[in-house]
């Protein structure tokens, strides 16, 4: 079972029910499978052979557990948060950055705030930390802040506060300018970090670049190469507070000494390669083509039935059915084995629910199918719902 | 500052002491790290630049969380303990696999007995998950298992005995095949796990090759190919009973989600490539030659001033320093600064301590030095010990 597929499914029916997907002739919109056939795939062949040739006996020896330092000497070259190479660590994809963050910070009890629908992978890593999560209502531009204030209000200490401020999965919600300068405020005035979560950040497919951040003290960034590059190679990275950065450090020691050096020798040979702006700008074109395709699909066959925001970037369409009181279904997680008999797989909105009933949302992907199968996934969807 | 060292390094004094290792001139025999000389640098850039062109689609996507199937059945079928792929999960380097042993098995105030001395990377990962370490001593047959009988009779029960049964780190002793069984025996009897840390395996050089164990409901392997092809990778494997394994793997998806596919699929190449086994014994050659040389110094200079058993293999020589309190210095840590003021590094024994004194003690590895660095770090040693 693939990585992505299994950690969105949070019940064991859910995950059962999406064993199927794997299944000829099914189109998957429920993965978070990057498409590998953006994949820089012979470039990053010839990088691979080039920097083992090159320098082999440093790239396969024992490295640094905060990661390489030209690597990261090129992260604190293009992000302005990261002030020194000692603000950064490199991790075992930014899932580990995750785990390291809540084992490195995190006693049982401890309060995390998530907005609701929020990220499994990062909810399951806090609860297994021993964290009670409080959960925000998401919206178009991200967490709710005047919500987030009214429970701080009411006595709740967060250690940190953690979003994904860019076409966030699943909602596709951005941060608003606004906000991101509100809940920092916050963050100083109250003694919480926020920690920006950041995958999606270069798959935006409207207006200019998502801005970077200035460098903050309260501040936590996690980024990867898994979704710009190739998730196999395992390369993310999380820039704090040094206090932090070193506490991380600490903990990925004892957890697996250090991220593979081959893997981090490959990424920064693509990021700093000439073919890697037309690279990036190739995957933002897809992307906006197979978002534009989701959405006219939707648009054209459901119409007022499916409600959503069309989302900046990223991989995902959040949507709610209405009326799905008017169908054979109570939820979506009702229509799911049908809609699978029909050849086409989603994720129930459930699976994203930390307290709110989401019974009625599902999440679309569009990063795995091509624009074609996009529309004939909305086909099998509408006549999933039409079934009787 | 680079991995091993610093994990061997217990006291902050040592491992400050030890930055100085890195200066020119100094021969280090402090290290844990392999000869880069011998990883097979062109081979592996072949194997990696082949696999990316012929596979990159696959190999660069989100994997399995247990790691890929072709690696897991490469190790099914060249490891007897493991009946199934679905004993066998892929590990961020065989440190990965301790620290999930110890996340997914321990809970804080559990019994681990451990070797005494013991390798720190293992006694810190299970300490940070809250278990009592109890430990006992080794001999030159490994772990005294009369004296874990004693106290499993005096009512310890542990959750498991860990040790590093060739080779070990740091005493270079090797379990001998009565103790093995009347530990797996004990195990049955008493209900605790053996956990088998076995990364120098193959650097054996005398006699035949260490007896593959054969499966057993109470046993689990850790293995690596660090040691044999090249550690940054980071590509270790754990054999576990199938109820074990699980447990790993739900814990691995939280830490990681997964082992890089990239070394994963490097690692295989190499394994199954036509060049391994004379790579393996142009290995266990240098070992051999390195390991006489390191030991014919010691005897030619240091004669009965230094006690130490010969090794079998591995990286490591285990000595005492005889008749320490007639020179100026108290312990091996007082030993180290003049050591290094005349180039040369080691670490002292205090460093692997669990409970007993190893202030005569030290560890000094063979691994990165040549030949005749060995003899004249011997020589250096020899001087240190005279300094007054």
């Amino acid at each position: 079972m693939l990585n992505e597929r299994s950690r969105t499914a949070t019940t064991s029916a859910i995950r059962d029910l999406l064993e199927h997907a794997q299944r000829a002739g099914m189109i998957s919109l429920a993965g978070g499978l990057p498409d590998p056939s953006r994949f820089p795939i012979d470039q990053l062949a010839d990088i691979a052979e080039t920097v083992l040739r090159a320098d082999g006996a440093r790239t396969l020896q024992y490295g640094l557990t905060a990661g390489e330092l030209d690597l990261r000497h090129h992260i604190v070259a293009t992000t302005p948060a990261a002030t020194s190479v000692d603000d950064v660590v490199v991790t075992t994809g930014s899932q580990q950055g995750l785990w390291l963050l809540a084992e490195s910070l995190l006693d049982p009890g401890d309060t995390v705030v998530v907005s609701d629908p929020e990220y499994l992978g990062a909810t399951q890593a806090f609860r297994r930390a021993g964290a009670e999560l409080v959960s925000v209502r998401t919206d178009s531009e991200g967490i709710d802040v005047d919500l987030l204030e009214d429970r701080l209000r009411t006595g709740i200490r967060p250690k940190f506060v953690y979003l994904v401020p860019h076409f966030h999965n699943p909602s596709g919600a951005t941060l608003s300018a606004a906000r991101h300068a509100r809940l920092l405020a916050l963050a100083d005035r109250h003694g919480f970090l926020v920690v920006f979560d950041d995958p999606y950040r270069d798959l935006h497919v409207e207006g200019p670049a998502p801005a970077e951040p200035a460098p903050h003290p309260m501040s936590v960034h996690l980024r990867s190469s898994s979704k710009i590059l190739a998730p196999g190679l395992r390369v993310g990275w999380t820039i704090a507070p040094r206090w932090l950065a070193q506490s991380i450090e600490r903990t990925k020691q004892a957890a697996d000494l250090h991220t593979s050096t081959v893997s981090q020798a490959i990424v920064l040979g693509a990021l700093t390669a000439d073919w890697y702006p037309h690279h990036l700008a190739g995957l933002r074109d897809a992307t906006r083509i197979k978002r534009d395709a989701l959405c006219a699909a939707l648009r054209d066959r459901l119409g007022e039935r499916i409600v959503y925001d069309r989302p900046g970037g990223g991989m995902f369409v959040w949507a709610e059915i209405s009326g799905l009181a008017d169908t054979p279904f109570a939820t979506t997680e009702d229509l799911l084995p049908v809609a699978l008999d029909r050849g086409v797989a989603f994720v129930p909105g459930s699976a994203f629910s930390v307290e709110r009933d989401l019974s009625a949302h599902l999440r679309l992907s569009w990063a795995t199918a091509s624009p074609s199968e996009l529309e004939a996934a909305v086909d099998r969807l509408a006549g999933a719902l039409d079934a009787t």
